[in-house]
């Protein structure tokens, strides 16, 4: 592969693992995305103490990928919900996903299965190109240098 | 969505967050899917101290991630490579980049574009059903109890 002796810095994975790699970060999202919305749903559901889920939380809105909203005046109650940009970490949590389901919990199998609601069969959603359509893997691509990294060395 | 009352914990996400989750290690797989394979080539790129290095590429090596192969007798020197269990992580750490370079480096662009091979065409991976081949996202999806959290409360 090109470019092995080149450090890629500022690179989009290391940018992404600062903001949703800590681990509570991403049970979090993997609890909103169950659609969890609230709290105390968040605290039950992951046994976390409240004082670090309260950060999280926090850093996840400061972030715009979670939404606080008032749901209730009194007392007030806020929820958290994902907005566009939470949303489209879809596709990195259900990666991880697939790859627990195959290597963690091969035996007995998954916890979970997602079902395509328009087709009705088991997703098993794979990633393949959107220009052609097929599955892709490591050994499908030739990473190019892209505009970021032109601009960066102009 | 359903089950958003109920712990979900043997989770994939979860699991595979604790083996790859570690912001070091990720970087280290970054690189091994960039071609990286000796130990200086991963210190320098990822400006890393030598002790960190040593004990994540060991962790990698230890989940069967990464695989440690002599290349040179004298002075012994060892590379590490990509297991089909680390080729397979590829999805995730696309799914990653992606996002990062959508919400991270929109301006000025993706430091990194990946082409498909085959079609020669900038490829922007996407997540599809792979029983009838459409892009699937949050709202697509149904998730349904799977064979291994069946097999737990049995």
């Amino acid at each position: 592969m090109e470019g092995a002796e080149h450090r890629r810095d500022p690179c989009s994975v290391a940018q992404t693992i600062e903001i949703v790699g800590e681990r509570w970060s991403l049970l979090v999202l993997r609890e909103a995305f169950f659609g969890v919305r609230r709290f105390d749903q968040f605290q039950r559901n992951l046994g976390i103490a409240r004082n670090i889920l309260a950060a999280r939380l926090q850093a996840l809105v400061g972030h715009g990928i979670l939404e606080r909203r008032l749901y209730q005046e009194r007392p007030e109650r806020y929820e958290y919900r994902l907005t566009q940009k939470g949303l489209d970490l879809y596709p990195a949590l259900v990666s991880l996903m697939r790859w627990g389901d195959e290597y963690v919990n091969a035996e007995p199998g998954p916890p979970v299965v997602l079902v395509h609601k328009a087709c009705g069969h088991d997703a098993a959603p794979q990633l393949t190109c959107s220009h052609c359509g097929e599955p892709i893997g490591p050994h499908d691509i030739r990473p190019e240098v892209g505009p970021g990294a032109l601009a960066e060395s102009a």
